[in-house]
């Protein structure tokens, strides 16, 4: 049996001005996890440079220019057919006007120190909890 | 003035049946850090899939095949001319025979509970030491 392959997602920590960072809820066009928030981001293409798809998810999923200022994180999570190794990376807004796609339903500028009350999606929600609590400790 | 560009980087946590972990001596065939302990691997080319760059960089730097068991974590550094972004996977060896290239002059494999003791390369030292201390614990 062939291993079970390998697939680069990647998500943004976008960060305005006063803080507060970006997280949008899974509409019903998913198959899972929804009504959950999260991270803007998603699957790199074969061949695709991580920062390109990076930028490309979070136009495509809000419509945001985005530059990466720094890294959050990496863990590893399963689907079915695939090991996703998942890339996380801080990044500030540099373009665009926020407007969603279909795939979610909501936005909202979340202070790291509310994550905790916040229905994260769930194969994620304890490295978005560490991360926000370094993140409110004033880092 | 073009933005920097970001470049992804691989290292493999290569753990043995004893817990112990490879770590590698950058030899004087390098630039910078002679003389320092890290873990092998190396950037990944352009349109390479992080794991395909990860084993090329062993092979090339070890000899060793291995095949991708989790996430270790990933951090940024600041090279001249390209920001490099830094994914450590954990991994176990599935072939090959232990022989350094010869930008290595030497190996060990060592106890995560040493790795305070070990001259580890300088920009990585830190993330090297916190993962250690949690692999230490038992993890």
């Amino acid at each position: 049996m062939p291993q079970k392959p390998f697939g680069l997602a990647v998500k943004a920590v976008i960060v305005d001005d006063e803080g507060r960072s970006l997280l949008i809820r899974r509409s019903r066009a998913n198959r899972n996890f929804v009504g959950e928030w999260e991270w803007p981001g998603g699957k790199s293409d074969p061949r695709e440079a991580f920062d390109d798809a990076l930028k490309r998810e979070v136009r495509e999923e809000c419509g945001l220019e985005v530059e990466i200022t720094g890294v959050v994180g990496a863990m590893a999570y399963e689907m079915p057919a695939v090991h996703v190794v998942l890339l996380c990376l801080e990044t500030r807004v540099v373009g665009g006007k926020l407007k969603l796609s279909e795939e979610h339903d909501q936005f909202a500028w979340v202070p790291f120190q509310q994550y905790a009350h916040v229905d994260l999606v769930d194969n994620v929600r304890p490295f978005m909890l560490d991360y926000a609590a370094k993140r409110g400790m004033g880092r």
